[in-house]
Parts: structure tokens; sequence; C-alpha cells
């Protein structure tokens, strides 16, 4: 069997096709900067990478290149659009669905009606799905919605202390995201722990640009950082995460930002950018290594806030079997899990600076005889949205 | 050594005279509606309250009025207002003054510079203080400021993940709030456990109308709940607590509130009172114990938050010796403490069923093998702050 996954953001189009005999990449790319100049990257596990400056006017134009690399005689991995047998769509926002589905006309009206609470994600999103319906009429379309890992959250930790009605007539409450990469890591820590996924409790730690925390009890979801929208929880690239709610009146009163400039500043010009003007864990690394004091501030900031959550999720989940780190500054940025994972030894974490600092791929960081486990492990929601596509297709 | 400790809000004015020599509270009282109708309360041990309606135009018609019952034939304590041999006044914000103080011609200065931040709490303060200093002039006045068990805390703690010169140029950082009361149960915590204050790690959580929750160690606030403003934090009586910053601005922009109308429904309109209309967490115990949905909900979330934060901080301090509730809710309610403290049997904390039913007063209400204790201690801000007083007068 094999499976198209789509990913598709406000300019671009992200793609893989899986042989899930096997779990292989047949190929993978990204269509980039459509509606503007336009370009695509096309890769095949050992061949040479196809790169291409093209018009993408849409969404349209993008899943047809796709199509023609895809089956192309210099390009193609397959010999005809027939040969793939369903596509799995990555909806970052899919409200109060449970569980990834067939994308039916009614899941699509849905999907349309929560537009409001998300402007960004899921007009792309939508005309992703669209596209691929258009072009691969008969293939099963299913989505898999980011939101879904996190439907059985219980009700006191997903509505606000805020009036009722907006929870009941505004469907403001938390949502959570990056549900899909949560799900996939603590189902592989269950394995590397050698435990059947329903009696394992981990805290699966995505720490990326955008970065979120969630507790998983027995497979299941119970809390998580990111709310009504991703802004919620840690200090991210370019996101303030948590603040206390009158910073942002007070900011609107005293500098008189309207709703609009005010959330620009939250989503794009706070976190590391806000703190050390520049919003790449990997250039914040080397300043703090070069004794930038800013740079040092916002590791600890992420640092500390990644502990606080870790400790939060213990308490919720009454005793925790393992910490996974993920995502791109959780694979790979030993500083800032080592901050996050420090002093904590009377917690029940003891983290092996040895193996935090030489870890490279699926790997455990923490002492044999630390109560509490720690792993790092690659993220690969891709994957995880191919396997859910194949169950339904 | 007798101190007369004055405690002034927007409309009302709080006053308790100890003798020091023994504790002693020789009387205490509340002046209300100032600027409105006027009314006062007077009480000493053993004897009737007084009670009356007065004119009452501002701080210092109020101020007269305590020392005319302090020193009256029928109502007094002492002989002579000469008996009364220093004041100290509470700030809810010091902003970043460090530790009680004589309030100087400068600390005053910065006290009205800091009331941008602090509208609400900074005038009446000051107001009661310049009553003072003129209707008791040559007395020492001494400040105690519920931030500044706070000022030691860690940058990365206290600054906020937005653009760094909204903390350097208008002052925008955590400052904490409920200190004095955090520092006196944290003290009584350490007391019971029979080591010194200095070799302690206590969580004390001070629920109330407004609530908050601090980690001490060693006698030193390491991070505290409320922030820039008690807006942040867990739900309280009529405050929603922290929320994903995102839903301020999707309200406004999608409601057309303003700032201020944005801040009313954060401040006056969320918490117990958004959730199930009614701010009092009496009234919600006793419709919770009815089966009001509506009030059950609102008791899980703060006791959900609680053992969030509870958690956040047994990893911030690596280890905790003991928990601490005080304040309305946190000496009173049991139900909100049993929610906060259940399923912690792994996390490291037993609770005592029975005794949290039945404490009355300073007790512990752990099991006698819970590896952390949890303790009631009812507060005494003003204790303490004559305390403070007495060090420094």
């Amino acid at each position: 069997m094999k499976i198209l996954v789509i990913n598709a953001g406000s300019s671009s189009l992200k793609y893989q096709l899986f042989n899930m005999d096997n779990g292989d990449v047949l190929a993978k790319g990204l269509c980039e900067r459509i509606g503007m100049d336009g370009a695509v990257t096309h890769k095949r596990p050992g061949k040479p990478d196809y790169k291409a400056d093209v018009e993408l006017k849409d969404h349209d134009d993008a899943l047809k290149i796709v199509i023609d690399l895809l089956v192309g005689a210099e390009t193609g991995v397959v010999k005809s659009i027939d040969e793939i047998d369903a596509v799995g769509h990555r909806f970052a926002h899919g409200g109060n669905l449970k569980g990834s589905q067939i994308i039916t006309e009614s899941v699509l009206k849905y999907l349309e009606s929560i537009v409001p609470i998300n402007p960004l994600h899921g007009p792309p999103a939508i005309a992703g799905y669209k596209a691929c319906a258009r072009l691969m009429d008969g293939k099963p379309q299913v989505g898999v919605f980011d939101t879904s890992f996190y439907t059985q959250i219980e009700d006191f930790r997903y509505i606000y202390a805020i009036p009722y009605e907006f929870y009941e007539k505004d469907n403001i409450r938390r949502y959570g995201f990056h549900g899909t990469s949560h799900r996939y890591v603590s189902a592989k820590a269950a394995e590397l722990l050698g435990k059947p996924v329903d009696q394992v409790k981990v805290i699966t730690c995505h720490l990326g640009n955008g970065s979120s925390i969630t507790a998983v009890k027995n497979g299941v979801a119970i809390d998580t950082t990111m709310g009504f929208t991703p802004q919620e929880g840690v200090p991210m690239g370019t996101r303030s995460g948590s603040i206390d709610p009158t910073v942002v009146t007070y900011l609107m009163k005293t500098k008189g930002y309207s709703p609009e400039e005010m959330e620009t500043i939250l989503n794009k010009k706070s976190g590391f950018q806000g703190i050390f003007g520049n919003s790449d864990c990997r250039n914040v690394g080397d300043a703090a290594k070069a004794g930038d004091p800013k740079a040092i501030l916002a590791q600890k900031m992420l640092g500390n806030a990644v502990k606080r959550y870790i400790g939060s999720f213990t308490a919720e989940l009454n005793g925790v079997d393992a910490v996974v780190f993920t995502g791109g500054i959780g694979e790979h940025d030993s500083t800032i899990r080592g901050m996050a994972l420090s002093e904590l030894e009377n917690f029940g974490i003891k983290l092996d600076a040895a193996r935090n600092s030489e870890v490279n791929g699926t790997g455990m960081i923490s002492t044999d005889d630390s109560p509490i486990q720690v792993w790092v492990i690659p993220t690969d929601e891709e994957y995880m949205i191919a396997l859910d596509t194949q169950k339904l297709a």
C-alpha cells in the first residue's frame, strides 16, 4: 500500500510518499512560496535532489507539480497515480473532531466552520485537501488532526475560568496542538520502556520553533500546554507562551496597540526573538556559548518553563515513567534539555550529562538508576499520518 | 511596645493595634465606604463590638476616627496616642523595593512613581500613610510590601518572553503578591517541621478571594504564581488566572471590547463568578454539594490548578518538605484542598481524608507516612507587619 501525506501551509505544501509495506519513504518534498515566485524541492533516497523554480499560483498548481514529479520519467517513484492508494492530510486544527477520519462532506463543512478560530492554518489545509479531491479523484482522503489527541482531556482542564458563555457560544477552550507528534513519540516511548502503550505514563516535550508539552496517561492525553491557540505554554521562537493576561491589556492601554498589533507582538516578536533578538535556537545557542547574557537568559527561560510543566504533569499523572524530548530543540539542543532537567534528583530525574551531550537520534539520557527515565526520540508526524490513513483507507 | 498596623484600600481602612510584648491584639477594626456613606466597626477582645455610621470623606477622616476610638473613654485601649510606638503600613505593591523599610521621602517618591503599574492599590495605601504622617507626627512609619518577598526571584523566572524593552523601559515583569502572608506561613511551617527556616523547602498556597502559590526555599521565595498583576496564576473569585494570551486579543477582535472592558471581564467577571455565576467559594461549595455541575466544575478547576503548581514548584525546588494551605479557602474549604491533593500518592503526598475534613486552625492533613507533609496554617499578615515594624522602628 502506498500513501501520500500532504501538509499544506499558507504558502507551502509538504509531501511524503510512503510504502506502507515496509515504512519506507519513496519520495518527499516541499513546494514553497505558493502565490509568490514559487519553488519546489523533491527528494528520493539515494538519488540527487530535484530543485526548480516554478510558477505556483495556488495549492492546485503545487499538487499538479507534486503528481508530475512522483510519476515523471526522471523524477518519479511510481508509474502512475493509480499506484497511490490514499492520501493523508495534516490539519493543525480539527476543533472537536475525535480521531482521524475520512474527509466526508460533513467533516469538510465542520472544518470550514472553525476557520474563524483557526484563520492561519485552516484555509491552506482545506485548499490542500480540495486540490487532492479534484486531482486524485476517487482516492480515500483522510484527515489527521493535531487537536484530536486532546479530545479526551477533562472539562476542568480545557475550560478557561472566564465567563462560561465564551466556551458555550464562542468555542473558546483549550484545544491543544502538535497532537500527532506527541502521539507518535509517546507510543515510541512505550515501546522503548517495553510496556503496552495503555500501561505507561509519559510526559512528551515537543520543543521546536513552536513548543508544547503533553501529559499522556495510558495512551491518552490528559493535559497539554498549548490552549485555544498555539500561543499558550512555554516561550517559543517568536511566541511569548503564557504571560499575565493583564500584560496584554496594560500594553494596549499604555501603548495604544490594536488587538491585531498586540497579536503580532505576542506571536511574531516575542519568545527568543523578543528576549534575544533572533528566533533560531541555534543562533541563541551560539551566542550563549560566547557569553551573551540575553541568549543565556532566553535559554534559561525556556529550560525553566519546561521544568515547571514536567512538574505540573508529573503531579497530574500522579507519577510518571518517562519524559521524552522531541522536535528541533528537543532532539538537538542539549543545553536547553540540560537546563530543563538539572537539579531534579530529589524529584526523581537523574540526568546523565554525557548521554545528554552525546545522544544522536533515539537514546536515553537519564542515568540507569534514575527513577524517571528521560529519552530523546525523533518525531515523525508524517509517518503517524500515513499509519492513520492506512487504517482508515 | 505597641504597634498600629494600617491596611488602606480604595474605600476602606483596616487597623490592628498590637502589644508586641506578648503579641496580643488590643483592638482591631474596619472603616469602610470611605468617600461614600461611611461606617466603622471597632473590636476589642472580651468587649462588645462598637459599630457606627460616620461621615468618612477620605482616609484622613477614617484615621481620625480610629485614633478617637483607640483613646476614647468608652472604646479606648490606650490612654493617649503617645503610647503607640510605631505604625506599620501594608503596601500590596512595592515595585522593586527589597524588604520592609521606614517610609522616607525617597521611598514615598518611589511608591508614587509606580502608581501607573498599581493604580488600584497604590493611591489608597499612600493616602493611608500620609494620614498617619500628618496625624501621628513623629512616630516611625514603616512600609511592608507584599512584593518584597519576591525580590530575590531569578531573572529567568520574573522576565516575560515578550520584547525585552517592555521589561527595561516599562517595568513589566513578575512582581508577585501576597508575599507577607506567604512569608508568615512559610516561617510557621518551618517551626512546625522543627527546622530552621533557612533549611526547609515549602510550597505555600494562599487561597482566598485572590489566590497565589509560592515556592519558598530556605526562607527565600524562588517563584510564585501571581505576576505583573494579581491576575496571573490560578482561577480566583472573580479573576481568570492564567489563560492563553490570544484569548484576550481574540475576544477583543470578535466582540469589540476595549482594553478597559476586557480587564473588567478578566478581573471582575471571571473565575468562580464567570464559571458558576457567584464569586464566593462558600456559595460554590453549597451548590456543589447540591450537585450543581458548574459549581463542581469551578471547584475542580481551582483544585487542579493548585495541583499543577504544587507539581511545578516541587520540580523547581527539587523536592519539597511541606505544602501549606492558608487564606479563606485554604483554611476552610476541605473540598478544594481535597481536589488539589487527591491522587498524589506516587508523587509523594498522602492526604489523610479525616484530618482534612476535621482540621480547625493549624493542623497537619497528610498521613503520618506521607513523604511530603501538608499543613493548614491560618495566615496573619497584620502580625507579620507588626513584627517587621518592631524591628525597624
